[in-house]
C-alpha cells in the first residue's frame, strides 16, 4: 500500500482542486458526490486505454495524460455538455516517478484546459491500463444524440481529419520535418470540440466524435438514424500538412483513419444558416443525409474505388 | 471489432433494462444520461478488480459477476445512496464463451438484486480487469461520509465479520463442510447494506462498508473526523460457522480480515434509540469514539496482544 499511496501522492494537486462548483465531495470518501444543476442532465462516458493497442508501448507519459483525458471528453463534446468531473482507474506494474511525474502533469494540463475536476479513482497493480469516466452536463431534455438525423439534413465536420492518422507514420522520427511535427501535435494533443458541441445544441440533429474515422461513425449516426449520407469527398477539409505528407493518400486517412477527435454532425440548413457565424464558420459541409441507407462517397475516385462507393457494401 | 461485437451480446439483456426511472439513455451513444431528481445528490464510486490481486486466477465467472458490482454498490451503501446504474470497463485477454455467459449471468443477477441498470461501458482486450463505476442519489446535503464521527458516538457495525476471510482457506474445497459452504456463500456473494445505509441517513454520524478489514477501515472514519476510539472484542460479532471452523483465530479474522461488506458506522446514543426497531435490531454497538486519537481494543487477549493493543502502534 505505500507504493499506492506514493502513486496518488502524485494526483494530489489534482484532487486539490476538486472541491468546486457541482463536485460537492472529490476524492477520499467512499464515493464522490455532485450536484446536478436544477434543469440539467448528468452525461457520462467511460474510456479504457491500453499500452499496446490504443497508444504505442512507452508512448510519452505526459502526451498520454492529456491525450488519455482528451480522448475521453471528446465524447462530452459530442453530447454538447459542459465537463464537470472525472474517475481515473489506474493499472499500473509499478511505481515509477517519472512516468507518474510525466503522466500526472498532462493530466493535470488537461484538467485545466478542459475545466474538469479529478473527482475520485482507483489505483491497481496491474499491466498498463487507464480507464477515465468523465462526467458533464446538457440542459435537460437537450443532449446531442446519434438518433436525430433526418434526411435532407447537412452532414458537417469541424475541422480537418486525417493528421492524427498519417502521424502514426512519425512517432518514432528523432528529428521531425515541420509538417510531420504538425500531424504528431495533433496526435498527441487533441482538442476536444467541448465550445462548439455546446453551441450546437438545440441547433444540430446529430452529433458524433471522430475517433475510429469519419466513415466508420457517420455510420454509427445513420445506423442510429435509420437514414443513408452522400458525401462529396472534394469537400472533406484536409490539412496543408497532410497533403504535403500524404499526397493522394491523404483523402483515404481523413476518411477512415480515427484520432482527430473533431465531431461530424447533421444539421438542417436553416438552422446552420441560423448558427452565430463565429460557429459557422467551424463548420464544413461534407454531404448531405439521404433516405436511402447506405454511406456514399462521391468524387473518391483516388481512392481506388468507383464513384458511388459503399462503404458498408450494402446495396439498399 | 467482431470478436468485441459479440462480447457486447452477452451484456445486451442489462443493457435492455437500461433505459427506466433515472437513466434517460443507456448504452449505444457517446455518453449516457442520467436525470438526478430534484432535491437530491448525484454519489459515485469507481472500483478495479484485478485477477490475482483482488480474486483467485480461475475465480467462477458467475461469482465474479455478482462479486464485482456487490463490492461497487457496497459504497453507494456506505454513502446510504440508493443505486441507479452502473458502467462497466472490461479488458479480456479473448471472448470465451462460457465466461461471458457467467460473468454477465452472475452481474445480471447482482443488477436486479441491487436495483441498478447498466448506463454503458467499454470492452478491450488485455489482461482479466474489471472496472465498475456506480452511480446513486441521496436526498442533498445527506450523504453519509467519513468525517462526522464525534467523541461520545457509539461505534456499530451491521453484521458478523471475517467470514469472507476465513473462507479464502476454502476456495479449492471439493467437498466443503457446511460450516466451510457458509463462509464461502459470505466471500461469494457480499450483500451490500444499501436498506441500513439508507435507514441511516440523518441518523448516523458516520459510515464507511468494510472492503478492508474493521480495524483499517474504521481507522479511515477516525482520520476523517480527528478522533478515536475504543473497542471492545467480546462485542465483535461472530458467525457461529467462523467461531467452529477457527477457533481463537476468529476474533483476528474479524478484526482485520476483509470482503464481507457490512458497514462500520459512528451514532450518538440518542440518535441510535430513536431508530426504528427494525434498524437497530441489525446493528451491533462495538465501541465508542474517544477525544483521544488512536484505535484501541479492549479484551483482545486471545490475540495475542495487550489489553490496550494500538492497531498502528500509536502512542498519543
Amino acid at each position: 500500500m505505500g507504493e499506492f499511496e506514493l502513486i496518488r501522492q502524485y494526483f494530489q494537486p489534482l484532487a486539490d482542486k476538486a472541491r468546486q462548483g457541482q463536485l460537492i465531495l472529490g476524492p477520499g470518501d467512499d464515493c464522490a458526490i455532485q450536484r446536478v444543476p436544477a434543469g440539467r442532465d448528468l452525461v457520462f462516458s467511460v474510456d479504457t486505454l491500453v499500452e499496446g493497442v490504443h497508444f504505442p508501448p512507452n508512448y510519452s507519459p505526459e502526451y498520454l495524460g492529456w491525450r488519455s483525458l482528451a480522448v475521453a471528453v471528446s465524447d462530452l463534446a459530442a453530447m454538447g455538455a459542459d465537463p464537470v468531473c472525472f474517475t481515473l482507474a489506474l493499472s499500473l506494474p509499478s511505481a515509477e516517478p517519472e512516468w507518474l511525474a510525466g503522466y500526472s502533469r498532462g493530466l493535470a494540463q488537461a484538467s485545466d484546459a478542459f475545466g474538469i475536476a479529478l473527482a475520485g479513482g482507483d489505483t491497481t497493480r496491474g499491466p498498463l491500463t487507464i480507464t477515465l469516466q468523465v462526467h458533464g452536463t446538457v440542459p435537460q431534455g437537450l443532449a446531442l444524440q446519434r438518433s436525430g438525423a433526418r434526411a435532407g439534413d447537412l452532414v458537417c465536420v469541424t475541422g480537418p481529419l486525417g493528421d492524427a492518422g498519417a502521424a502514426l507514420d512519425y512517432l518514432g522520427c528523432a528529428m521531425p520535418t515541420d509538417e510531420q511535427q504538425a500531424v504528431l501535435y495533433r496526435y498527441h494533443y487533441p482538442e476536444p470540440r467541448l465550445q462548439l458541441g455546446s453551441a450546437l445544441i438545440g441547433k444540430a440533429s446529430a452529433a458524433i466524435d471522430i475517433s475510429d474515422g469519419l466513415l466508420a461513425d457517420l455510420q454509427h449516426i445513420l445506423d442510429a438514424s435509420g437514414v443513408g449520407a452522400e458525401l462529396d469527398a472534394d469537400k472533406i477539409p484536409l490539412s496543408d500538412a497532410l497533403v504535403a505528407l500524404k499526397g493522394d493518400e491523404a483523402l483515404s486517412l481523413a476518411l477512415s483513419a480515427g484520432d482527430d477527435y473533431q465531431l461530424c454532425l447533421t444539421i438542417a440548413d436553416d438552422k446552420l444558416a441560423g448558427l452565430d457565424s463565429s460557429v459557422r464558420h467551424q463548420l464544413t459541409v461534407i454531404g448531405h443525409i439521404q433516405t436511402k441507407l447506405g454511406l456514399r462517397v462521391a468524387n473518391a475516385e483516388t481512392l481506388g474505388f468507383r464513384q458511388g462507393f459503399d462503404h458498408f457494401g450494402r446495396s439498399d
